[in-house]
């Protein structure tokens, strides 16, 4: 027994897919329980609580019931703590992982942990968590407080403090579960809930590590203290910069005469940036999402696709992993087979690990889509099933990156395509460390080398 | 002058565009000739010839006018010969430039040539040219032969010659023009007619070098032949039979009961194996594209996506380059930093130039997918668009990988989705060959290597 609590605190990506599971499961249970269930609405099937509850865990959002109607009061709390413990949980397993799994030095970012917050050498799962932890209650807690002080304004005392801690912990999580069937489409001119709820995800989602460093190097103002910044600072804060100017002048621009039509041009721009926020793994939604073009569909999906940063309740790529692959491209079109950035050489180990990673990305994404595409569709030819391809692929990388936006179809999936979802769900949030784990085993032998012999390529 | 054409002859990669813009033009200027217009048909725009002379130089196959009515039999003639010197072309300038561009060793592939056919260390362009000249007569001629007979069978000697010589020459030249408006689908159950294309297609798409490999390894039977052909050989032997496979499964399941309904066996497998083969760049179709499911639809995509053989008549990713990113990747999993595939390493600058292709493709048509979407329906939501996502979607692949397969909406492209469409042909013919020759250009000076410093992925 001392053994295997030994071997939890030691390896938990191990064990990662044991917790979720667990639960998933006891998610799933309580969910069922009549007191869960909204009144006058049906029961929660099994299975419905099983989406709900690894929507929840897995920090998604995707909905098959409505959370404000098809839940209780105690329905609503299960699944606040399903996401707030999804949430805390996922943020320091993975940064232990990242800081102490493998042998190969190479693969040990724990450079960020120890030098920049002065932790242990082996920062320890504890260590992880009470930090992590700290975080947290900081930013949920000033969330809380302003949304409460907003909500005051609207609703009785009680209710008011319940939205405010529902809404600060689904965001900050990551999570998109909002306590209204329009999500926050009716605060979509409500500057303090925008940038309050827009903040906490943009927190939620750049990574612990990335907070943890700026923390550190906020002191010595802004030039020194960039300059200091680790390597994976600049990358998350530039690259979340850029992703989210993409996605708010690509929205703009798209929407102009579209859902943004007749707005007043402040109220185009909050919308439009709230829109690029959100996609990029927060899951709420000021707009309808089935009303917007298919342009800007597209695009969002792209945005869903890339995600966040690694270490954070955000899922995706990561936008990190997408910055060291740029990186590589261009610096490979420059002729050159190293990338030095900001005075650093990124290792050829990390570069191996992006690719693999975004490759396996997509073949997961590329073969859930046939099998929805086939157990939604079945036989019905292309012009009878009009526009469910763009629905389809939404939903799968909506829920492969974890972020809970749908244009509908969520709430018309099969048995099968529901069961398609919890899994994709589950391997978005569960896929990713597990992967970098795998990378990270300890050194193999290096394998002989033979005459280099090339294959064409382009 | 002498210096022109010195230049052009040493570096014909760097004229390619010229050469290539060149040809397009002169075929835009005869096909806006009256005596090309089919008779009884509208004039021919000079935006329709443009497309059309793209589409036949760059062997892609999409087409905004019937080729057997919008064109008379001069008309037709044009296209032929501009889809003949296209595909010429592009062979030998591909392997040419393969083969001798570049200074870094380990980016010339040489070794295939000159190992394998004896050709002199430099292989230059008039023995490139005579080589492809010769397979291309050997094949085209043995194609025209057999459809010959065949169509002896249908039509007037004069008329099924003709028809035996487009039909072979856009075959191996993977240019997908048919002399039907429905492209084979008359010849949806015709053994000879299926199997001759399909052998058309296939080896025109392997590429010119695994030819020639092919060929010199063939008398020393299976066994010994096999070990001694050159890996990309290896690579696109294997990779082609595997694509192959999954596309003709593929297509088998998720249509049995879809348009391959009520057909005896055979001629289902016969139609599924038609439409694996003519995925892969090739661009005829003996079905009803629009009538797939949006699951084969999807499946057909990512194997335009994946294309042919480089240096050869089809286009897309190349087969190579798949395989080398999914050996990447395998290995990478399994904790090597080294490729090894039947005892020859694979030099790293070829993974690195693999990967930064896949990317840099895959930008392109992200962007141009936003685009088309962006003039093709402005501001029309989602719902009332149904459908339009994939056909541009798979509008957009077939033009990148120079397929032409099209589910229909080629025909009602606005003025500027025509360009965006002739862009993209041209941006697929020229593209892959144009970044591997900015690939290979002189060595740069290796850069400082500075402390290595990991961002975190995954
Ligand atoms: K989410
Ligand atoms: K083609």
């Amino acid at each position: 027994m001392p053994q295997l609590t030994g071997s939890i605190v030691k390896y938990p990506a191990r064990n990662l897919v044991t917790w979720y599971l667990v639960l998933i499961m006891l998610g799933t249970l309580l969910l069922t329980l009549p007191i869960c269930r909204g009144s006058g609405s049906t029961n929660v099937s099994l299975l419905d609580a099983c989406f709900t509850a690894t929507s929840a865990s897995c920090v998604t959002g995707l909905a098959v019931r409505s959370t404000p109607h098809g839940f209780s009061f105690w329905g609503q709390l299960v699944i606040l703590c399903l996401i707030q413990v999804g949430g805390i949980g996922i943020m320091t397993i993975t940064t232990f992982t990242m800081f102490n799994l493998g042998s190969k030095p190479s693969l040990r970012a724990r450079a960020i942990l120890t030098e920049t917050l002065g932790a242990s050498d082996d920062a320890d799962l504890k260590w992880i968590l009470r930090h992590v932890l700290m975080v947290t209650a900081i930013t949920e807690g000033t969330g809380f407080l302003i949304l409460l002080v907003r909500n005051l304004f609207l609703y009785d005392p009680l209710t008011a403090a319940w939205h405010a801690l529902f809404h600060s912990i689904s965001a900050f999580c990551n999570a998109g579960f909002a306590l209204h069937d329009d999500s926050l489409m009716q605060f979509q001119g409500d500057i303090v809930v925008n940038l309050t709820i827009s903040a906490l995800i943009i927190v939620g989602g750049i990574g612990f590590p990335v907070m943890v460093d700026l923390h550190k190097n906020f002191p010595l103002g802004i030039t020194r203290g960039w300059q200091n910044l680790h390597i994976h600072s600049k990358f998350m804060l530039t690259g979340t910069a850029f992703f989210l100017l993409m996605g708010f002048g690509g929205t703009l621009f798209l929407e102009w005469d579209g859902v943004l039509d007749q707005m007043p041009l402040w109220k185009k721009m909050m919308v439009a940036g709230f829109h690029s926020v959100t996609c990029r793994t927060a899951g709420f939604n000021t707009i309808d999402l089935a009303s917007l073009t298919n342009a800007t569909l597209f695009i969002s999906m792209i945005l869903m696709l890339i995600g966040a940063g690694p270490c954070s309740t955000g899922g995706g790529f990561k936008v990190s992993t997408v910055v060291v692959m740029a990186l590589h491209a261009w610096k490979t079109f420059q002729g050159s087979t190293r990338i030095n950035f900001a005075r650093r050489t990124i290792p050829n180990e990390v570069i191996q690990a992006a690719t693999a990673t975004a490759l396996l990305f997509s073949v997961v994404a590329i073969a859930a889509l046939t099998m929805l595409l086939v157990v939604e569709q079945s036989t019905i030819p292309h012009p009878k099933s009009q526009g469910v391809f763009l629905d389809a692929a939404f939903e799968v990388v909506s829920a492969l990156g974890t972020v809970g936006l749908s244009t509908g179809l969520t709430g018309t999936l099969s048995i099968m395509g529901k069961l398609i979802i919890i899994a994709l769900m589950f391997l978005g949030r569960i896929g990713p460390i597990s992967v970098f784990a795998a990378l990270s085993r300890s050194e193999r032998a290096v394998p002989v080398e033979y005459p280099k012999e090339e294959p064409l390529i382009g």
